[in-house]
């Protein structure tokens, strides 16, 4: 196998990117043989940082972390979320990949220090829940930092797993497992680095899939954004509500998993929330309007007694449902 | 321990009950001492009657089962759901204490065998998720069929349990572990028959709570049948949403954990969804009113980019979670 691979030509916009058993055997050079025995880099060890950390060392990689704090340096050497810890952007000397897993307002925002320290022929690649906004960005960091040439080596990219945590004590092993990651190549992107991060994905046991940034940004508000929103307000109108009519005690204790759930995202990350909102706004704000009509037409099935249509109504979103939880895609198996 | 137990006052609206330490030992009998070697009846082995077979027969209890087709009951036998199963009503000859767990449209219109079969002196629970019209039928029903003395022996009770299945396959082991149970006992009530569904709550781990069926339906409108629209309607919108901007698959190959949460419940059982609405339309209305308020105001924010303001608001969402999730009651131990 070679740590060299052909071009993996993006696919189309709905049609996520499947494995087939013909392509040729170097398409699935793993992540360590890609490396050739250089270390990975992580910036940020929160909830995909640290994750990624813990799943990489145990795929045997070496990986060092940068990290601001002092404090949080401590704490993911205690919880042994990378090989190398520090404060200092030096450690990402000799990285031949670089994971910025960063909250989307630093990575629009990136500390100069970091960009200085990123390694010239590393390939670069975030985990950010917008694309085309870092997509832009980091296109334009790396063309004023003297990089023209190696433009090509940033890969916007986004693993879709979360839980309601945050910060350093919220990674876990075998976060990825599953779940969608995402890249989002243009006509700039350098075909091996696109292949790099997508054996990093494949190396956490996600499926993998490629897409334009912008049709990630409009389809994700649908199926990450929005539910974020849709998740608050329930809390908010239930709070509120129950508590107008003197049952705020009574509904909080008989609230049961079923509202555990419809609100886990809701009541996630609130700095999370607000900039996927931030650098999302207008394909959000299409949701919010398609979201509101289709809660507008259920309220109507009851205001006016309409038990059969709603009953119909309810079946379509049983039906639905697992449509949205068991892609066609989902057969790639993990290729560490 | 006597199997005879003085009067449970129900707890105020809002005040769930709470066990206390210097409550007299025999407030504890536990279920197989008040049943006194008789069996407890089951009628209908869905997700509710199917799991709680199971779980009182772990606990040692003989468990007779009703159910309406010949196919159902083949199946709840091979599934061990009850310790004999039928369609013949005479099954529950004998039961001490039998639970309606069926739909709320059979409990509201229940089968003229069914009640001539249930034993006189049998005390009947329901296990709804509107309290207030079931127990206004069953006294009517319990009135007309000359058992006027014991009106009181009709149990108003719901556990706060769920899946995302239903049928005789969706029983489950351990299924109300640490959820609530909720009685709404009247003027009527015969202390002694709440005190035997306390102990049938407390023998398969739920946490027990009273108060009255007006307040617990409108309670429950706001954590448990306006999660089933909100997510019904997060299905619908994201269907035809991404579906009209051509972004169906892409949409679907994205969707992950948090998408599948918020819609656990809308997208459940369509006949039970339908059910709820309408036996508790009037709550149900006033809660999709305060919800569109609520999801009005988040998209007012992101449309004018009013950040800080959004970002106090998804500080809410997250301070405002744990409180519903954590109930102060939570601390009743299963006593089974």
């Amino acid at each position: 196998m070679s740590a060299t691979a052909p071009p993996t030509p993006p696919s189309l916009p709905g049609e996520p990117d499947r494995p087939s058993r013909s392509r040729p055997q170097e398409w699935r050079a793993p992540l360590s043989e890609r490396l050739e025995g250089r270390p990975v880099g992580i910036v940020g060890l929160g909830l995909i940082g640290g994750s990624l950390g813990l799943d990489l060392q145990a795929a045997g990689l070496d990986v060092r972390a940068l990290v601001h704090r002092e404090a949080t340096a401590d704490r993911a050497r205690q919880r042994q979320l990378a090989s190398v810890v520090s404060t200092a952007a030096s450690v990402l000397e000799d990285c031949a990949l670089v994971v910025l897993a960063l909250p989307l307002d630093r990575l629009l925002d990136p500390d100069p220090a970091l960009l200085r320290a990123l390694p010239p022929d590393a390939v670069l690649t975030d985990v950010g829940s917008v694309k085309q906004p870092v997509l832009d960005r980091w296109q334009g960091l790396l063309s004023q930092a003297g990089r023209g040439g190696q433009l090509g080596l940033f890969v916007a990219s986004h693993p879709m797993a979360g839980t309601a945590l945050a910060g350093v004590e919220a990674g876990v092993v075998g976060l990825f497992q599953g779940r969608p990651w995402v890249a989002t190549p243009d006509g700039r992107t350098d075909p091996g680095a696109l292949a790099l991060v997508e054996a990093l994905a494949k190396a956490v046991g996600a499926r993998w899939l490629t897409c334009g940034a912008a049709d990630h940004d409009r389809a994700v508000a649908w199926i990450s954004h929005l539910p974020v929103l849709v998740g608050a307000a329930l809390l908010r109108a239930a709070d509120q509500g129950s508590g107008a009519a003197g049952l705020g005690d009574l509904a909080r204790a008989l609230a049961s998993s079923g509202f555990a759930d419809t609100t886990r995202v809701g009541g996630g990350n609130p700095e999370l929330g607000t900039l996927m909102a931030r650098c999302n706004r207008e394909a959000l704000l299409a949701c919010l309007d398609g979201y509101q009509e289709a809660i507008g037409t259920l309220q109507e099935l009851v205001q006016h007694e309409r038990w059969q249509d709603l009953a119909g109504a309810m079946d379509d979103a049983q039906r639905l449902r697992p449509t949205f939880l068991m892609p066609p895609g989902d057969t790639a198996p993990p290729a560490p």
